[in-house]
């Protein structure tokens, strides 16, 4: 099978044995498969994501040395079950998977391994107990979105929305926007999102979010008592002894650059929840006198659940997010070196789905 | 009356006119006042402390180039009400009261205002609506520990108990030894303690630390398995797959130094609440994406509720806390200027309360 492989800080395309499906494993064919801000990461920074794994005490680790393909963000058609499986669902069914491999030997991530390949390669193995079926007339390219989507409400659903009056979306990437969809689809608004690209905000507009700001015009701080959230913790301890719930604010960082958490540390009103989408891959730097002074809440927001996973393939079956207003090209396994290097501006794309067997 | 007054970094004993209390307000003797952390800091740092305060949005802002009566951890004994006090409670009634004082033009700190005195003078104002009464029986010293308590009970009440399999206190000064004693008196166990201090460490275990480490040369954070808290997500999965509900470990730092977080952020085990509790006054430094993998949650603790007041003035009155497991020392207003230098070193005191009638 042709596989793209990264190699030494590139991407070439190879020739590649097909896997064997181990039991409780089946052989698939990748229909599509989106690429990831992570991925682009692990390209020329593999060996520090491989320190953050091995620090964190994942074991789940891939050796930046040895040959690695890419790709998490997929759609596969079921061709093969390995010896004792199940076969719930047929050969042919067409299914996405949370992006883990059960094995004998253990966990593989898929997409981020030197021992299975991830979906920019024609083939795969997945887990059998972890499929999905793609509901008929949902595209496969449509479907392999259910990945960044369930990032994004995996985020959503970490914060307390019933208490809060507004969520601020910083950064308006495809993690923003997941978030800011799954925001919607949830039933929440106001959702002010603020991006300095004029082409990513007009996708968070389509995607609903409600206010939509250039951050280098208007503060996505500066709003607070607009949206009834007090903004000291005076004037939330006046509401309280007037016998009132002060809302509060949730804040999402979806950006990921050093800096971000100390300027939405230094913008957030008291009692703030911070959601930490954006990963920031360098040492940062903060004040925790001020977050301890503002009683902040900074939780950090890391994959999904199953369930989560699945919620977000009926959103979009169900149509309550709109394919278009993410995926901005396709290519096939010759073009995805291109569309990595395409990528690295932010304003061309939002995301690119890798068509393997086109 | 006589104060301890806060002028240009130096702390010298004056007269001060008594302060008349207006509609709402009491006149108090002071009785005790708690020497805290935060003063020492303030001693030599005021312009720092106004700074976060300021831009936290904080309404209560003092001026360092102007006096200062410290001292927000009292007990007093009402003297005189204001006109139109609804004088529930009597003179010569004994009190504690959350350090704020509400005024015709608005709230002000009582401990941290160039406007109203704190409790290192002989006199206060306090807001009537804000006092309990000091149980029968409980001394004015105990009393006095309220405070430091609730700061203690606030942030172990931001913590998600329910689902700990261990809780660490990083540090055991006043802030750490308040949150085991609090952690105790909500019944949660195990609590693992850790301090580079033997005195410390002695005081922990006084307190009901179950396990009391030396980070120098045991680690704190090495011991997950043995409290049934999975070390990573990998092993939280693992859980969850065969059905179990797998625990997390609540951390508390309560240090306050640069570094502290991103060690503990290193030590943590997957999905750990980390509750942060020593207030970092410097700019501090610490890798967003390890956080990220582990999937952290990071809650800043400032301060309590009037309820939290309460309870801790009940646990003391109850004999849920040993006053004298805190209270190391006692001085006069003319003494109180020594105190502060003996308390820059951590193995000689706890807790020193000020008693300016004496």
């Amino acid at each position: 099978m042709k596989a793209v492989v990264r190699r030494g800080n590139a991407l070439v395309v190879d020739d590649m044995a097909v896997p064997v499906p181990g039991a409780g494993q089946v052989l698939v064919k990748t229909l599509a498969c989106g690429i990831c801000g992570s991925d682009l990461h692990a390209l020329h920074h593999a060996e520090a994501l491989a320190d953050v794994a091995r620090r964190s005490g994942s074991s789940i680790i891939m050796d930046p040395l040895q040959d690695i393909v890419f790709g998490h963000e997929f759609c596969a058609e079921i061709l093969e079950h390995g010896i004792g499986s199940e076969k719930t669902l047929k050969a042919g069914t067409r299914v996405v998977s949370v992006p883990v491999l059960v094995g004998a030997s253990g966990m593989e991530s898929v997409g981020y391994s030197n021992r299975v390949p991830g979906g920019f390669a024609q083939n795969m193995l997945l887990t059998e107990a972890m499929l999905l079926e793609v509901p008929n007339g949902l595209a496969s390219d449509a479907a392999a979105l259910t990945e960044p989507l369930a990032v994004g409400l995996h985020a959503v659903n970490l914060a307390n929305l019933a208490g809060a009056g507004v969520a601020v979306v910083i950064g308006c990437g495809p993690v923003g926007l997941a978030v800011i969809a799954m925001l919607k689809a949830r039933g929440f608004g106001p959702v002010l999102a603020a991006d300095f690209s004029p082409r990513r905000r007009a996708s968070a507009e389509a995607i609903g979010a409600d206010i939509v700001v250039d951050p280098a015009v208007t503060s996505p701080y500066g709003q607070w008592s607009e949206f009834g959230v007090p903004a000291t913790g005076g004037e939330r301890g006046m509401v309280a002894m007037m016998g009132g719930t002060p809302k509060n604010a949730v804040i999402f960082e979806c950006v990921g650059v050093p800096g971000m958490l100390q300027a939405i540390i230094e913008g957030a009103p008291s009692s703030a929840q911070v959601i930490v989408v954006g990963v920031c891959m360098e040492v940062d730097r903060f004040e925790p006198a001020l977050a301890i002074t503002k009683h902040l809440d900074l939780r950090f927001a890391f994959a999904y659940t199953p369930d989560e996973y699945k919620q977000c393939l009926h959103y979009l079956a169900e149509g309550a997010v709109i394919p278009d207003h993410f995926i901005t090209g396709t290519v096939d396994l010759a073009g995805t070196a291109g569309a990595f290097a395409t990528l690295a501006t932010p304003q061309a794309h939002i995301k690119i789905i890798v068509e393997p067997g086109r």
